[in-house]
């Protein structure tokens, strides 16, 4: 099976740096195959790519490794973290990335890479190909984690800023931690812990930022014109729906945002 | 030859979304190679979907399998057709997606895929990844589409709402079916019917949505600055372009717009 | 080792034209692999493109082929270029687009390649699809270039209309080269000569479009916040940058737009 690396940045794909990642790994594992979990992480959000990471964990190939590179710290002493869990592997800077992987793997072993010999041709400002990129290629060669760094527990790295849902009686308030492409608004409520007080609720409404009814539905098409749903989406996460519009733009809502809902 | 899957969606690439269905793809058939066909389809347009895909057909790699999956009714009852042809194949939902596909390749066989059984593990709104990308991956195996679903014709399948051009004396009604990324605006005149006509033409010109000369050519850098030109892309059908300008922003054209002609 | 294509385009990723590229060329070596630079370029930004293509050359796999194709004269009779170095080759439309590579690495080798036998098939708008992929391919299979055309010397090619940077005593006068995706602006300052002279300056500071004074850093997070610096890119030229701030948005400069500075 050839080795295959996965991706996530927050590089876009206007400039040539995915290339160039993807170049320095081709050169080294020539049979490299590769899989682009996103590269339109907003510049610097970190939130944004630990939810991705940790919604698309499951489904990733076995022995796949992968660079999960938003690192607004690039240059500086922050370190790199290796994470382990069934098989898979992944790299990302020390700054929270790993977080929510970690809470829901509680299973997944961590090292602290050890920092890199300077050397000239290490740039200061692009270590996902300078040196994310050769330590993935040293990990495909089935080079020893512990060879590589230390072994570390989830204590000893950076912690994600994540608010948590607060329920006060029927009152549930919660932040829109990423809106899709197609405008659904994902809310931190994972759908394991909060679909059934959200199902079970006889008339559930939004009270912020406005005053509106919202229908749990199981499908966006299953959704009335101009209705506001609320769904168990496909990311593990309880979301915000409108059927064929965008509902972020209809609330005004972005990443960040709160919701507070009534049950 | 190892198994070439080609992607067809309206996800975008900000999400892990094709990523996920890549990864699941990649999980179940390890030499899986990839092709995005695009990933830009306008949401929910599945209209642009099917020029997309007729167009990109006869291109596409011999035993290649596709995913296409613009679907807005998705999680409701539609069905899952399979399109083969020529030795390629191609899953998308029964909305219209196959039409310009069938109506280009009449030969092409269909079958009406069975619904899946429902399971705790298939989401109801991203069957791109739970159920799309598993049958992809059983037609990879080998597995005949007769054990898949039931063989079906043209006619009972989903119609794409589909305008034709009206032709009266010499004036042509169009409607633009695509603008691409350099503003082009692609109508919905095939060359092999309509070029003959517009191109013996001694003075075309545009009635609507304003009053031009167009000129027919064979290349944008043919044309002179500021001139509006009409030539035969590349996709197979008539196009409205500028050199070196966007044509749809210089006429405020969008998909759906009609252009009319005189010839 | 599978052939691996590497391909660098104004195409956007909209549209199926990047996918039609890629089945041309998987269509006739199917264990063909795919390195995607960019497909970002500006439309008919031939500058933006020979950047790309130069400070990403050095990291590009041996024995990879490459198909650079942002060409406003597409079909027209401008020929199309070989270059190949290092085991490395590269096809360009002959308008400047191989210039940079060309200046930083003369021992590159260039063919002229024939022009193609014009059949029904070969559209006239899309050469990347119908003349460039069938050209990669023959290289692919081994072919030798002087078999496909005829070499050439440097001076027999288009050249870039590249501008200097100037320096007049104390004040430098410089060009936006590029602005990437988090905004910084890469000047046309290749680092190897400029770096010294920035670095050592006493107190550099912007003179247009504004007077700021700059901060010659190593990386991004050094610099405060609301702080102007001038750093080593990844790119190999130097860089105006903001720390976690769109540099570009914040001076209000984009590609082509002049920078003058005080040393």
């Amino acid at each position: 099976m050839p080795p295959s690396f996965f991706l996530l940045t927050d590089f876009g794909l206007q400039d040539p740096y995915v290339g160039q990642m993807k170049a320095v790994l081709r050169s080294r594992v020539p049979q490299a195959e590769f899989l682009d979990l996103s590269h339109g992480v907003r510049p610097h959000n970190v939130l944004q790519a630990a939810f991705f990471l940790a919604s698309s964990w499951p489904y990733l190939p076995p022995e796949s490794i992968g660079l999960a590179v938003v690192d607004p710290g690039v240059g500086t002493e922050r370190s790199i973290l290796l994470g382990r869990e069934g098989g898979k592997s992944v790299l990302a800077p020390d700054n929270g990335l790993l977080g929510l992987l970690l809470q829901s793997r509680p299973e997944c072993l961590l090292w602290r890479m050890r920092a890199p010999t300077p050397v000239r041709e290490i740039s200061s400002t692009f270590h996902g190909r300078d040196v994310f990129a050769p330590l993935a290629c040293e990990l495909a060669q089935g080079i020893d984690p512990g060879k590589m760094g230390i072994e570390i527990s989830f204590t000893e790295c950076s912690q994600l800023p994540l608010t948590r849902p607060k329920r006060e009686g029927n009152r549930v308030q919660t932040v829109v931690i990423h809106v899709d492409h197609f405008g659904n608004c994902v809310l931190n409520l994972p759908a394991a812990e909060w679909s059934q007080s959200i199902f079970a609720a006889s008339h559930p409404c939004l009270h912020h930022p406005r005053q509106e009814s919202v229908y749990p539905e199981s499908t966006y098409a299953r959704l009335e014109k101009n209705q506001l749903g609320i769904l168990i989406g496909s990311q593990g996460y309880l979301e915000l729906a409108c059927n064929q519009d965008s509902c972020a733009r209809k609330l005004g809502l972005d990443i960040g945002d709160e919701c507070i809902f009534g049950l």
